[in-house]
């Protein structure tokens, strides 16, 4: 898909600065944390360092999950779960994005910009509460 | 364990009224959802219908994790990853002690009191960030 399906009414949790995302360790259990994240092309990225525990979990168990919460409202909430990839950001042309949503620039960031990678998760399933 | 083993400076993030709770669901992709808990003789726990996907869940894949979320700074985050387990609430006992925590009780709740279980996370690791 090329635009995110959200009901409407919860399309504002998208546009909240930190969702959880959820992948699956080496163990089997789930290992969730709080994300910056960038809605595209019908999907949910985030850039991470390839050396990132999430990545090579990803790599492994590719099924994934993220919950937004509303920012006013804990109780409501917009779950997407679904297959997860990772690619070479080349150039930090996805973290270049990712930032400007956050007001800085690459340079600006002061973390590594090497090893780059985008985290895309494809939702297969909406699910909404609250 | 009988008491939770929290970083310092990270306790007061199990005061927080909802937490981000993820199972894995029968397709192998991660659950989350927004909850109320209490934390109680060293695990966190939930009461739930027994009915509920959660539940279901846990029985058939006994791995879960919390996520904690500082309501002042949704970069400070307690991710406590454990064994779940679930047991009959007789009498509605731990929901009374649950709803205490929100000011409320099994009678004025207006929910189901049937089919009620405690579904309990034991941690076994424990991470913090921010």
């Amino acid at each position: 898909m090329t635009s995110l399906d959200i009901p409407e009414g919860f399309e504002q949790l998208l546009e909240i600065p930190v969702a959880t995302l959820t992948t699956i360790g080496p163990s089997g259990y789930p290992q969730s944390s709080a994300v910056w994240f960038l809605p595209e092309d019908g999907a949910i990225k985030v850039s991470l360092l390839d050396i990132n525990q999430k990545v090579a979990n990803a790599k492994a168990n590719p099924k994934g999950t993220y919950l937004f919460v509303d920012a006013a409202n804990p109780y409501k909430t917009l779950e997407l779960r679904g297959d997860l990839s990772v690619e070479v950001d080349e150039g930090v042309a996805f973290l270049r994005r990712q930032l400007a949503k956050y007001g800085t620039t690459p340079e600006e960031f002061g973390r590594g910009l090497d090893g780059r990678v985008v985290l895309t998760l494809t939702p297969n399933r909406v699910r909404t509460w609250g």
